[in-house]
């Protein structure tokens, strides 16, 4: 049996305490926490890494203060349009869904995807087409409304102004974006990715998190990653699996590989964001080369940490 | 002065001499010299391989033979959805569409994102707001529109059967993609690859073809691919972006990682296709794991090769 683990984020950026109130850290943290827990059940009870992941992303989808799921963003035409991906590092299966509207939880979709298509990837309203065929679980614009991502748009809507920011209050950048990775007592790897997208987006901008291979990844024979950053610059780096091939071609451990491509690719570049990652004999590694992350990690001997700034 | 290399496909699968009239294949091979002809002007005028790509595949896609722009294949709805994408090696920019219509060169509306946006990637309506503010040419339907295409649908549709071929008539697979790929002559790399998808597809269905790492991938370290197969396959296994890993990780040559991923990863899991590729230094190889593949190259002291089948 291989020692499990678990590690999850909320999104990486310009995250500093003196931006945040008390209350609003304590709110992340236990968001942090009833994330663990729901992923951490799973794999207590032996379950798979896949469910996981499922789990603890559904977990962040469903609270509203990050920006995914509930807590998606707006869109420049008022909609909150959703991106999201899995895959599974024993099957070497995947799923994705990019413009999205309505879906509850897109995490689930994204898997649904990759269990009852043959397909990878879905988008915009054939993805939806799809999502009603298998009675996907949605809801009405009112279960996504947040009076404070509203205010979010009207801060910046008619400026030309995107913003990857989890929350614009917070100056300069913060990218909103929940994933988590597991591996579970048999070895078993996988990745899950889901995000809301940038406020005041346009032109049906996708980012990194849809995209195996850039957001997210997952092999038994190295690791598994979920990503969260400028998403251009995760896309063009092809972050997730450069950082499976410097483990599989270059012998490196996992921090080592995280650290290379954080501070070495995207850092020189202006790629700021981070990652998280499990190998399959349950090592897990928490990156980034931004301010902060939100973030969180547990292990089958009962350690457990949720963190947001950098320590 | 490094001498400049042409690669294009036209895409790749069961493509068999009993199965194309002497005739077609003549119309064939000269469409694929067209298409070398356009990149090859630009390469033998020292232009870019970024322009020569562009070029080389936009005379693909304006050819009805080919799955891509005026060749493009109908889907379940009757629509014909295209998607493309263009890397540049020099710079590291990428640019990519999906499910956009109507778009008479979708490579030269990818390249657009690339060098007019600070996005990376567009999908849909909202790819489509973006084409028509900057203009980008657009056809009516009646210039997609082919009877030959047409018939491919009626013949599948309600049949619940995808047809990811280029051609139905030819029994078994046949993925239809196009693809291009220069080394120009400052040493600089490009990928460039377009498509009009699967026959009869449906639920917003998207494949390798837009997705930097997986379908396309450009960088003057290593080298410049575009794929063409059966694009769930090459989605998982990142197909483009593993080549680059393994002439930069591993130290493989082009030709030698090229076949690696044919076949050592994409076979034994039964991912069907091919890729052509080329190098900093002007090396170029097209390899597949298919019966055929719509192909040819160019290289600076003037030898052209065209072909469809295995030698």
């Amino acid at each position: 049996m291989i020692p499990f683990s678990l590690a999850i984020h909320g999104g990486a950026g310009t995250i500093l305490p003196e931006l945040l109130t008390p209350e609003l850290e304590a709110r992340y943290l236990a968001a942090l926490e009833a994330a663990l827990e729901a992923g951490g059940l799973i794999l207590k009870a032996n379950g798979t890494a896949l469910d996981a992941v499922e789990a603890a992303v559904r977990s962040l989808e469903d609270e509203p203060l990050f920006n995914a799921g509930r807590g998606s963003v707006f869109a420049n035409d008022g909609s909150q349009e959703m991106d999201a991906s899995i895959m599974d590092g024993h099957s070497g299966r995947a799923g994705a869904v990019s413009a999205i509207r309505n879906i509850r939880n897109p995490i689930s979709l994204a898997r649904a995807v990759m269990e009852k298509t043959e397909h990878v990837y879905l988008t915009g309203k054939g993805a939806m087409d799809f999502a009603r065929s298998i009675d996907a679980p949605m809801e009405e614009d009112a279960y996504f409304y947040t009076e404070h991502r509203y205010q979010q748009l009207m801060e910046v809507r008619d400026t030309n102004q995107t913003a990857m920011d989890h929350n614009i209050i917070i100056p300069d950048k913060k990218f909103g974006t929940v994933g988590a990775v597991a591996c579970d007592s048999n070895g078993h790897v996988a990745a899950a990715t889901s995000t809301g997208g940038m406020t005041n987006k346009r032109w049906g901008r996708v980012g990194d998190s849809p995209v195996i291979g850039a957001g997210t990844y997952a092999n038994d024979r190295t690791c598994a990653i979920s990503c969260t950053g400028h998403g251009e610059y995760f896309l063009r780096t092809v972050v997730a699996y450069d950082i499976s091939c410097l483990m599989e071609y270059k012998n490196l451990t996992l921090q080592q590989a995280m650290e290379e491509v954080a501070f070495n690719k995207l850092q020189p570049v202006g790629g700021e964001g981070g990652m998280i990652g499990v190998d399959a004999k349950g090592n897990s590694a928490l990156v980034f080369n931004s301010a902060g992350m939100y973030r969180g990690s547990l292990t089958a001997n009962g350690d457990k940490m949720t963190a947001i700034y950098r320590i």
